[in-house]
Parts: structure tokens; sequence; C-alpha cells
């Protein structure tokens, strides 16, 4: 149902005014189920979290499209902070919504982005706890961009850093790569698969749990979306100082992620996921890890897929299937761009 | 001095891959002034505040131009989250950035935007201690647009709300009106003022510290941005079912804002400051905040501007020079879009 008769988000919604108060009341509040607490101050006043460190992150989504296969702007949202969260280890508390509109958005689409971000919120579950909204002029934005910042609590105890990384260590990813970066560009394109790919964005906060609880040994974590799995190892490799060496065979990559990326010649290494982690684990810690992994709805696709060594520091290896061995580097220039 | 040769974002600065990094080492992180720290990880952990509460609030900024007088996007994204901490009682602690940049915005002009976001922080003082960039392609955004989320401390004690005004309290703003829209205004469309009007965007953290200092019996504060005074007040007055009785020769306004707004039919209550405030204080301790205010560089021109009354709830009226009284309603429609 529009609201006053607007069905379409026009400049005075971001006035501060009647109808910035009118956009507020009939759709961001309803659409996010809550009562009047967002609308009444400036800022939010919470309760300080218990014991250890918070954690603090923050993100722009401008994916196009707004609505893909498996998710939407709002989801996404969500999703790439609170992971950002849990790999650091942090368990999500308050998410904070910033949304920068274009003249002429739809609203029924608007409030089905919104509502997507509080069922997001809800299965986490993360508080949302703080909002804005801007309008600009009609092409001087593309529909909806959404700012999220997640502040989180890291436990006394959980000490997860890029630059722990040592020799030995196993990788461990929690599921197939590349499925959203695939499927938006499906979207995007109109390209029909074999199959309906969705996107795999899911907040990944209760398989960080389940890991953090059968180790201590779990030397990082990230979630590779802008970059894919190429710029997170090479990210882990740098800070660590050591190398990192994959098996190719080992990737787990659905059919048609492979064929995809075949098709139309992408590294799926530089495809990003919005709900799969990578993981560097101690050794003797590997099975275990893998195995409370592969128990968690997120991670049942689990695997090792390489080994952390001392040699070329820095850089990060494929072994192929036939036995050579190829650099994987960072990206350079833009696979898919405007993926989240 | 250009990255790498470029001296405009391309797509590739958004990709997660090598030109990404080159943007954060070579542009980012050298304007910002910091070591690594912001790199490293995809969340900052921090040391939990002492006691008290967490304030969280988050804010985009999309103003146009990006450059005006008094001021750029980048400092007055640092401004309006602080502030937006600040009269919730808050001492900001730490800020995020996150940065949606429109390909072939201007490298030289966004270190310019990212330098003065650093000088911002330094004044207040508060920490940036993590950010996100994102490129769309060119026609998609507007340059640069910036969201800023601030977490601070709210000490034991302090329980600013705008639900708690009481007939009898009295309206201070802490200096002339209107300032920062009218500048824009005058930016934007090339206007000549008589004098050089610069933007009043401001830190207000200092001057709310002064001003707690010397009473327990302030209601609420508000900074007000978008939709000016009569926002800030109309929601005070609903919050708290009181009505609000403005005079209207008491009210700060600079000549040459009193001039423009003649001149272009705006209303100065409805004009959008970036660095003043507005409270409300028991009527018993109002010289003293004013005193406290008139002594801090950022309230040199405080004033007592109305007092609440128990008539009328929720409506806010000026009482005007010859004795006649208007309703201040919320603002209709749009005055002045993306001042902020």
């Amino acid at each position: 149902m529009p609201m006053s008769g607007y069905d379409a988000i026009v400049l005075g919604h971001g006035s501060g005014g009647r109808l910035s108060h009118e956009l507020l009341t009939s759709l961001f509040l309803p659409a996010l189920g809550q009562g009047s607490e967002l609308a009444r101050e400036d800022q939010a006043v919470l309760p300080m979290p218990g014991e250890g460190r918070l954690a603090v992150t923050t993100d722009s989504f401008v994916v196009h499209p707004l609505v893909f296969p498996g998710g939407d702007i709002g989801s996404l949202s969500v999703h790439g902070t609170v992971n950002d969260l849990a790999v650091g280890g942090a368990r999500p508390l308050y998410i904070t919504a910033s949304f920068i509109l274009e003249e002429g958005l739809s609203t029924s689409l608007l409030r089905r982005i919104v509502e997507s971000m509080r069922r997001a919120c809800e299965a986490v579950p993360v508080r949302l706890v703080a909002g804005d909204t801007k309008v600009v002029d009609r092409g001087k934005a593309d529909g909806v961009f959404i700012t999220t910042t997640g502040v989180g609590l890291v436990p006394d105890g959980v000490e997860l850093s890029a630059a722990n990384a040592r020799p030995g260590d196993r990788v461990l990813v929690s599921g197939p790569l590349g499925d959203h970066g695939i499927a938006i560009l499906a979207a995007r394109q109109g390209i029909e698969l074999e199959t309906a790919l969705e996107s795999d964005s899911a907040p990944l906060n209760g398989l960080v749990l389940d890991m953090l609880a059968v180790s201590r040994r779990i030397r990082c974590m990230r979630d590779p979306t802008r970059g894919g799995l190429s710029s997170a190892l090479n990210e882990i490799a740098a800070s660590s100082n050591v190398g990192i060496s994959l098996l190719e065979t080992s990737l787990p990559l659905r059919p048609e992620v492979r064929g995809a990326c075949e098709l139309l010649g992408l590294d799926p290494l530089y495809v990003a996921c919005e709900g799969r982690l990578v993981a560097i684990v101690a050794e003797e810690d590997a099975q275990r890890v893998l195995g409370a992994m592969r128990g968690h709805p997120q991670g049942r696709e689990a695997a090792v897929v390489g080994r952390v060594t001392g040699a070329r520091p820095g850089v990060v290896t494929l072994e192929s299937s036939i036995g050579g061995s190829r650099i994987v580097a960072l990206l350079s220039g833009e696979q898919l761009p405007r993926i989240c």
C-alpha cells in the first residue's frame, strides 16, 4: 500500500519534515516491525555489553540488481556486516542502517527490501538500533544504496587475526565458492543457467560459534566477498608472511558455477561469496573444525582446500589437477562490478 | 599526486583486488594519517568503554556541492555524527566511514575530502576505526556519498530524552540559525551574499560537556539539521506532549541569512544548521547553562529563544514582534534538497 498516496520516493521524503516523518512511520517502522524507539532520538542508547572487547565494522551495499535469486540488497546488507563481525569471532549485537534513496524509487520495492532486512536481522539475531534516510535527485543514485554498521562482542580468549597463520596450518572453506557472484551476473545479464543458481547470501555467526566451540587454534577467518577467495588468502599470506598452497581438485564448486566461469572466462577464485568463510586452522584441529562445520547448515559442504607453507612468503599458489602450479595474485582490474 | 597514474576513480578501485588495495594504501591511509590497523582485518576490535551505556548513531551524507564555504562532505560527515552522539550526552569514542564513489571522481578531490575528515576527527577527538569503499559506474551516484556511524559513551546519570520537556522549561539555542543551509544554497546557486557566509559545521561535543558540567536539569538537546529548528522542536513537543512557544525577536539570525531568506521566500526556522544545538533546560538552570554556552567557542552567541508551555500540547508557536502568534508546523515538501 503506498504511503499517503505516494507510490514513489520524492525529494521531500528526505527533507527532515513531514514527509520524512511519514516515510518513517508508515514504511520503515512497520516494515521493521519495531515500536517507536528507532524514531524518537538522534542516537540509540544501549546497555554496555558484558566482558570482552567491542568489534565494529561498516560496509556500503550498491548491488545491482536490487533483487536477485536468493536475496536482495536488504538481506545482503545485514549478512555482509554480520559476517564481518562473525569472522572476527564477534557475536553480533547491534546493527545500524542508512539508506540513500533515488527520487522515483518504488515505495513497494523499498518496503520489500526493508522487510527483508527485518527477517535477516531476526534470523541472526541482531538488533537494528539506528537508521537514517537521505533522498537524492533522479539520476544521482541507482534505486537504493544501503550502508550497515555492526557492533559486536568479542569474548575474552578469542584472538583471531590475519597475522596469525603459521606453516602447517590447514585452509578450510565452508562451502561452494562463487555462487553469489555468478547468481548476480546471471540475473543482471539475463543468462539462463542449467539449474536455478541462488546467491549463497547467509549469516555465518552460528557457524562460527560452532567452530570456536571445538577449537582454540583457529588462527583467523575471512568471508571471501569482493575479490573472492583470492583476495582473502592474499591478505592472510601478506599479513602472516607465509605462503598458501591450494589444491585445485579440493575446491568445492557447483557445476553451474564451474560452467559459467568457463563460458565467460572468469576464474572462480575471484568470484564473490556472501555466505561462505575461509578459516586457517592448526593442522591438529583441522578435522575437528571440519566436522563442526559440516554439522552446521551453513557448512554442510565444507572442505579442506589447502595449507599454509613456509615457502614463498606472501604468495598464494594453486596446484592444478595435472600437477602444475600457478600463482593466484590479487585481482587486477574488475571482473564483476557491483556484486555487493 | 595521483595513485599509480590514476587521477580519477575507476571501477577496479571497488574490486576488492589490487586497485582496491592501492586506493587504501596510497590514498586513504596516508590521508587519514594512520598506520595499517584500518587495513588488516574485516572489523576493528576495540577496548570496551568504561561505566555507562553505549550510544550508536548513523547518517549518510549526500551534500551538493561536495566542497562549500566553511567545510566539505568529509568534515560534515564527521560533525554530523559526532553531534548526534553529543546531543544525547554521549562522549564520542569511535567513528566508521563508508564511501560510495562514482567512477570518474577526481582522486585529488577525494584525497582532500579524506584529509578533511582526518582533521575533523582530530579536533573532536574521535577515532576512525573502520571503513569501506564501493565504486559505482558513472552516472549512478554523484561524486561521493559518505556514511558515518558513531559509537559513544553515555556516562551514568546523564538521561536526556525528547520526552523529558516540562512546562516552564526554557528553550536555548547555541548560536545563529540557518548559516549552513544558506551557505550551501549560495554555493550551489552562485548567489552573491553581501558578506562571505560560511557553514556553521562544527563539532558540539565540547560545548555539550561544558553544559552538562553546570546543570543536571538539561532535559534534552537536538542539533537542528534537516528541517531546521522547526523539526527539532516539533519532535520534542510531540514526544513530551507539551507546547513550545518561541519569541521571534529573540532568535539569533545573521543579517545575511535573514536577507537571503526574505529574498528567496525561505523561513529560517526550517533552514539547517550543522554546528548548533537547541536545548530544553529547567527554568532555574537556564541562565547558568546559557553562561556555560557563551563561555565556549561554539556557544558565544547562544540565546534563550522560548519556553515550554502546558497549552496546546504537541504544537510549536512563534510569537511575532508585533504581538501575533503563528503555528510552526513540520516542514511540508522540501525547501533545500541535499544540504547534508
